[in-house]
Formats: C-alpha cells, sequence, structure tokens
C-alpha cells in the first residue's frame, strides 16, 4: 500500500501567511527528504505561487471551482491554479463545502489540466461517493473532531481503516488516503511538530 | 430487471397545484393500475398531506433536508414528510442542488424514516457517487436536456443505458432507475399525455 | 409606537408539529384576545393549512423563496403560502440565510399576493439594509443570543432599542418590530410560558 | 458630484490573466492618467499581488468573506488582499452572491483593514439596502443586462440615474457609483475600447 501524502493546510491562519508560510514549506521539504514521506502544503492563493516556485514539495489550492476560465467573477479555476504552479487542489474542505455537481466539475477540471484531487468527506458513505470520482485521493474529516485539537488517527482509527477499505471497495486502484494536518501551522515549532507526527506513521 | 418507477414531478407549478394536483395524482393511479406501471407524483410540500391521503400511488416530496426535528427553521424534516403520508422524497434536484454531505444525510434521514430516496445527479460520474449511498433510486438529468421540453430517454438514450450500468456496477443490487416526468404537469390534458409516455416503455 | 408583534417560531421542533402546533397556536389565541397583544405562529409548512384554518391569529411561513410559480423544485413560492392560508412569512431567519437579491426578490413576491414580511437580521447595519427594502417587519437575531436560551430583549436590550431607532431612520414609517419567541414551543406549558412573556412586555 | 470610478472586472478571463493582465493594467494606468478619470483593475487572486505592485492604479480584489484569518479553507479575507496590495473588493458580484449577513461581514472586514468595498446590487431596492452598509461604491449590474454586452448606462440611462439617487437619499455622503467593465478584457486592443468608454463619460 502506498505512503499516504501528509497534506499541510494552513487554513487562513496569520501564522501560515507570508514568511511563516515559507518556514513551514521549509520545514516539510527537509523533514519530507529526510523521512521519505511526501510531505505537501496547502497555502492561500496569494501564496500558492511565491511557494510552488521557490520550493520542490507539492503546493495545492485550498478549493478550486468546476468552471471554465470565463465570466466566473470571484472564482477560482484549475487554470489559474496550474498556472501558479500548483499540483493540485483540495476539494469541498468541511470548512468549504460543495455539491456533489461541483465537486464532480471540479475533479474533472483539475485532470484536465493533469492536476491532483483531493476530496474531502465526512465519513464512510462519503468517502464511497467521492471514490466513485476517482480523485487522486480521499481525506476524511468526521465532524465530532473538527475543531477538537485531535487527530483522526488518533481518536478513531477504525474510522480511518474501514473508509480506506470502503474507498478500496470502489475503486480499487487510483484513490489514496491523505492526512490533513492543520495542527503544525499554529505551533511555536512547526518543525518538530511535523518531525513528531511523521515518526508515528 | 426491474421497471422503472414513473415519477410526475408537479415542481411549483400553478398547474400542478390543488385541484390540477388532485386530477393529475389521480390520472396516475387509473393509469397505473391499467399498466401495472408504478406511477406517483412530487407535489409542494402543501399538496404532500392531502395527495397522500386522497390517493394510493406513492407521494413524494420535492426536496427534504437531512437534519433532525428541531432548530432548523424553514426546513423539511424527514419526520415531518412521513407524517404528512409521503412514501419518500426527491434529493438534490437540478432546480435544488445540495452537497454531498447533505445529499448523504438526507438519504440517511429518510431510511431512518423508512422511506425511499430519489438522488438525482447529472452525469454518469455524479449517477456512480449517487449510488455508492445506496438510495432506491438515482434519476439522471443532464444539464444540456434541462428546460429544453426534450425527454432525457428520448435525446440521449446512451447516457440512460451507461448510466444504469455505472449505477449497478457501483450497487449492483438496491438502487434502480426512475423516470422524472414534468411535461405532463402543464398540458391540456395530463392523463393522455401520461398514457402516451407509458405505452413507450 | 405600536406593539410589537409576537411570533412563535415553531422551527421543527417535534413539540411544534401536529397536536402541539393546534395546542400552542390555540394557546397564542386566548392569550392575544385576553391582553390585546398581536401574537402569530409560524409552523412547518406542513401545518401550515390546518394552522391558518383553525384559527384566527396570523400564521406564518418560516421561510418563502421568491421566485415564480413554474420550475422550481423544493421551493416555497408565496403563491403556496398564500392558498394555505398563511398572513406572511419570516425572510432570512439565521437558520435558513439568503443572499440579498434573494431577500428582496422573497418581500417582492409577497407583497405581490399582499402578504406580510418578517426579515430577519443579525445587527443594526443588516437591520438598516433590511428595512431599506420596506418590509412590514425587522427581526433581530444578535449571533452571541442565538441558541443561548437568553431572549434578545432580557440579554441586549441595547440592541434592540438602537436597531428600532436605525430601521426608523431608514423607513420611518412602514416597518416595525417584531419579537421572534421560540422558548414557548418547548416548554412543559406554553401557554403559561406565553402568558409570562406577554405579561412583561 | 464626484466622478464614478470605472473598475474594469478581469473576471477569469483567459484575455485577462498573466501578460494580458499586466497589458490591461498599464492601458488603465495610462488612460487614466491621460483624461483625470480613476480606473482601476480587478484581477484574479493570483494576480492581485504582482498588478497592485507594478502599477499605480487601484487594484481589487473580486470577492472578499468577511472572515476572520483563522479556520476558513479556501476563503478569502481582508487581511489576505491587505497584504497582497490590494486597494478593496468587489463584494457580491451576481456571479458570486452572498448572504446579507455575510455582505455586512465584508464590507466591515474590508473597512477594518482601510480599504475600500465595491458592493454589487441587482435593482434600486438592492442598491438602497446595499447604501445602508455605507460602503464607498454600489455597482448596479440588472440581471436583464447580465451577459447580453451591452452596457448598463448605454440600455438604461434610467436605472442608473433611480439608482443613484436612491442610494444618496438612504446614504447622502459616503457612497458612490461605480462603473464596472468587463467589455475591455476580451478586446483585441483593450487600450482602444476603454479610451472609446472614457471619451463618453
Amino acid at each position: 500500500m502506498p505512503q499516504p501524502l501528509i497534506l499541510i493546510n494552513l487554513k487562513t491562519y496569520r501564522e501560515g501567511t507570508g514568511s511563516r508560510a515559507h518556514m513551514i514549506a521549509q520545514a516539510a521539504e527537509i523533514i519530507g527528504r529526510e523521512s521519505g514521506v511526501a510531505i505537501g502544503v496547502a497555502p492561500t492563493y496569494i501564496d500558492l505561487h511565491p511557494l510552488a516556485h521557490h520550493f520542490a514539495i507539492p503546493v495545492y489550492a485550498q478549493h478550486v471551482d468546476g468552471v471554465e476560465p470565463g465570466a466566473n467573477t470571484g472564482h477560482i479555476t484549475a487554470d489559474a491554479i496550474k498556472t501558479a504552479g500548483a499540483a493540485g487542489s483540495l476539494i469541498n474542505h468541511s470548512e468549504r463545502r460543495l455539491t456533489l455537481a461541483e465537486i464532480e466539475a471540479s475533479v474533472r477540471a483539475l485532470h484536465a489540466q493533469k492536476l491532483s484531487a483531493v476530496v474531502c468527506t465526512n465519513n464512510e458513505a462519503t468517502s464511497a461517493a467521492a471514490a466513485a470520482l476517482v480523485p487522486e485521493y480521499v481525506a476524511i474529516e468526521p465532524p465530532e473532531l473538527i475543531g477538537s485539537g485531535v487527530s483522526v488517527s488518533k481518536a478513531n482509527p477504525g474510522i480511518i481503516r474501514n473508509s480506506v477499505a470502503t474507498v478500496h471497495a470502489v475503486n480499487p486502484n487510483g484513490t489514496d488516503g491523505v492526512l490533513l494536518a492543520s495542527s503544525v501551522v499554529k505551533a511555536k515549532d512547526p518543525g518538530a511538530v511535523l518531525r513528531d507526527l511523521v515518526s508515528k506513521l
């Protein structure tokens, strides 16, 4: 089984923008190289281009709209994040939910640009549904853990095991798990927290 | 293969409320009995209770929210439509799109009340995703046909065949197709249009 | 200054549907007649018609969509709630937020049917904006109080005074305040709670 | 009366990103200096920072969320666009509608960062409501003109006059009109189209 991607979601924390975003991306690059674990970051749209150009790690957008370039004021196109140098995008994060039709359109828009899709879900049933759209990754965030400061893997290892099994039943090859890590962002020493997280995999 | 359900979506047409809703439901009951085809109606919330109590055909809500009874002003609970006598509900109609998390919650809320779920989708990929949620029915409405006055089955028989195959690949037993018919509603003689539709199955 | 309307929002509480809805409406009718205070109820869509026909008090929908009768599956039209016998509708409740364009369309749709609009807002600025749409009522629900079990008038009399002043500055004649009361619904003796509330006005 | 701001909305057109965005911004800078008319551009989030740093004209975001920096994945904070060098943001564009509560929060978030708010509306009533939130600008886009290729000022000068009067009645000093121009973006020679537009003011 391939090792999961660790994706550090910088959200819109002040501690995850500008020079802090660079510092966290650099820690991710160093620790990823040391450990052999794939580690990426998902910064704000504003930091997407500088991070993608300064670091060798995969940089993901936090959201993408499944619309074509055109009359879509205020939207984020796959085209735009491709130009910015992104490797892919989160889709349907619990803080930015989409309709099923929008999720499917976003996955398709990313794939048309050869970008990777990380679809976020909230339980086993929605994970199976997301897997049917054949994204590269499915990330499960049970609502009872969101904002609790407890990581999914620690609090409920069963839900991850079951969801991975469910995802693989629907889509045996193609879709993998991803570990969304946002606790790193506000840490005094993000590198130390990330190194600790990687050591437990 | 079981015969698909024909569901007459009365939308919010004036021609589909009050006495007209009763007339259409009566035509559905008569023609269903004559032909052996399962025919139901999906009226407005206001007509749900009277139609469910006056006719033997299945009566569906046009939308249901996957929320518990409680502090959810302006929502439609599975509990409320069960009390009104509904057999189930449409979910995620193209005119009332929901997030993936909401669709799953709505299917679950209906099932907790032993009601049937008809999830609407817009293409093969979203049909497969919907099937993973194990609703009783999946109804496909390709956006290029919506509002065109052309029925899905006439314009694009391939998309229906492929989608049914996709649905069955994800969920071999359990989920069936459904034919959403709204052209009946505004017809001068809804019974004649419905009888014609049934004769072509 | 005209006395504010008291509107009992039954939400989708089980304790606010069916026979309980009738019992609460009856209490509202009796206490309203005794006290001279205008008291109405806002039940679920399913209970709208029976309550409007059994009681003399104003019955409001909890939400209305500003769309014409037609191809709007799952929507609530002003036309439908008028037919059901409603006196008006809540719009933009904190549990069912709308865009500014939708709020304006809903107010307009109600007025076209000679129904009353109760626009809900969350602070002074949005109350002033709502008043500019000339609804019959504006109901303020500061987010810090929602779900706290503390009534707006008790916790923060200043916000009500200021908001009423703001509303009147924008729209001197026409728009009045309304007191949304949902604590009545789950009470063991709704009549006693309501009588107590009225005595404090 | 102060001259209105002309704001070129680059939307997500391919012809309005990257080097084309620079070319259009440069034309705006030159023609603005020549004519004395205030001309700004609203590019994608990705182009916000480079344009704001290369040109002296005001650069606006196309949308901003009224949320604090923090756990708001996929959102655009006023903080982020301030850092990128923006002068302000569009809010509630017809292609990115917001709830009334969100519009008010976005205006407030911009003002907290000393940025300008351009609230888009669809008719006189919503313009008056928007003016009550005291943004720097209100931009009216009647739905019958959107996407028609006909400019608001040409097709319906009355609606602009009436709306400006309505805005000023609600908010006599503070809120001005703005002319949203997107036809410039796809033009072969954006500078020529812009120069022509300015000559007609």
